[in-house]
């Protein structure tokens, strides 16, 4: 029983000597080597090429690196039957936090803004908002987005979140559904999107939702770029509806050249940086599934293949 | 008796609407219009021409409309024996607590940086702090600082302050004098200077001073143009020793054009916006401390004029 770690980003010999240290008796190895592809019983990916999965005739896991897992049901090659599970990391929780609490206050106090401003030399003050001004709306309330409404609430903010079904939390109002969804959006003058990407949720942040925004409103998209409907999001800034985004996640990354949002002024362009998955926290959780699998036993963080989270 | 108001910014009338509407029977004057000048008690100043001060014979209270006093006692021809008083202003200090954090988590997350990426298309990750990475000292403990102090606490951030001389604080730790400068520095990653501006404190933000800060060290200046040593900052932001800094605040204001400041990338100019005095909260304490002078009582918010704060 092996392990094949796939992914494109030159990182592949840095994670094989984190696992290795924590367990130096896995068989590991890179796709890019010669490896015997009927003893793998894991891969561990990361935006693996489509079909890259079929190679493996005894196949029982596909753990993805992160905590999102919709690369691996896009793939039309993914395996059927092979158990998925994801990373439910709690640094990888607090980073997603902190990144949507800076990406508050920098909408609050306009930063990005006097940033712009700065490389002009030109001196001009902009009203600034408080927290006591805005309530924060968070679309997910999964092991991130409750986090982040947590954290909000104890740092005073006021929160409140959706989820497309009932979920147990007794910090915060969570609206539940498309009935609740309307009433969600109008309470919400920072609207978070910290969603799964499932076909429902694919192009939520459309149009019609952002009418049902209040005028002035910020929208923070941590979640995947496709979440988002591109030129809904810059008509809506341009009609003034909007006040502004931070969009931390693209259909394509990098975000391309020439793409209008690199270059508009209500728009804070990251690069995909909110949440980093971090080695010393990710690997021990990947090789506790790995003993789970050569034992038979239950895994963790299973993500079921019909909700697609 | 009569109030005076005497500011360069093209408030004046806004400022004696405001104060009219709360106590419709004061008689106030814009120090540009014909006013009796021998009424004249009270006068609320920003920033006012100096000398102008002395035109008043009867004048009981030079009344600042901020937290900072330091203009006032730099007017040579400020009258002697005149009481001088500032606004304490929970909102002032709550936006500066607000304004704080939010530089803070800037540092953290590097949005600013990431703006300016934008603006050159340049897609480039960056790696980022956490919350727990960082220790942050405060200098000042005064009003602003300490309520800082405790809202960092309440965040999650390890913090400590330095005050000039002891302070009852039983929420973070405060380093005294120059004694405990030295150990007080070399603790503190992210600085923030929330001082009031006085001979003591003149230029403190110096090269001396920066060397005893960490490696890396970020610097947050909210105070006063005159506590930091420009070119001193310069030196030490382009021989790496220290990470960036934050400047709400300038020796001359706004910031003259082609300073070095403005096209520093390891700098974020801000046009002293941190918190910015609040009318309707401002205005009820003047009118109290008018009435106060008018029975004779002792007045709020009196400034040491030995001490300067």
């Amino acid at each position: 029983m092996s392990i094949v770690i796939i992914r494109q980003d030159g990182k592949i010999n840095e994670w094989i000597a984190s696992l290795k240290k924590n367990n130096s008796d896995i068989e590991v190895y890179s796709y890019l080597e010669a490896h015997p592809k009927d003893k793998i019983t894991m891969a561990i990916v990361w935006k693996h090429p489509n079909g890259s999965l079929l190679e493996y005739p005894n196949l029982k896991c596909v753990a993805s690196f992160g905590a999102g897992v919709d690369f691996i049901f896009d793939d039309p090659g993914f395996p059927r039957g092979v158990a998925v599970t994801r990373v439910v990391d709690p640094v990888l929780a607090s980073d997603m936090s902190e990144f949507v609490i800076a990406n508050i206050f920098n909408f609050l106090k306009n930063l990005t803004d006097y940033k712009s401003d700065q490389l002009s030399e030109y001196w001009n003050r902009r009203p600034y908002k408080r927290i006591a001004d805005v309530s924060v709306g968070i679309m997910g309330m999964g092991a991130l987005g409750s986090l982040a409404a947590k954290n909000l609430k104890q740092y005073g903010f006021r929160v409140h979140g959706w989820a497309n079904s009932p979920k147990p939390n007794h910090e915060v109002r969570t609206y539940v559904g498309q009935t609740e969804l309307q009433s969600f959006l109008s309470a919400t003058d920072i609207l978070v999107c910290l969603l799964p990407l499932t076909e429902e949720t694919n192009g939520i942040l459309n149009k019609e939702l952002f009418r049902n925004l209040p005028h002035g409103a910020y929208v923070i998209n941590v979640a995947r770029g496709g979440h988002l409907i591109d030129e809904d999001l810059l008509e809506m800034l341009d009609n003034d509806h909007l006040a502004g985004a931070s969009l931390d996640v693209f259909h394509e990354e990098p975000l391309p050249k020439k793409h209008p949002f690199w270059r508009h002024p209500k728009i804070l362009v990251t690069p995909h940086t909110a949440s980093v998955s971090d080695m010393d926290s990710v690997v021990p959780q990947l090789l506790e599934n790995y003993n789970r699998l050569q034992k038979g036993a239950f895994l963790h963080n299973i993500v079921s293949a019909k909700k697609g989270y």
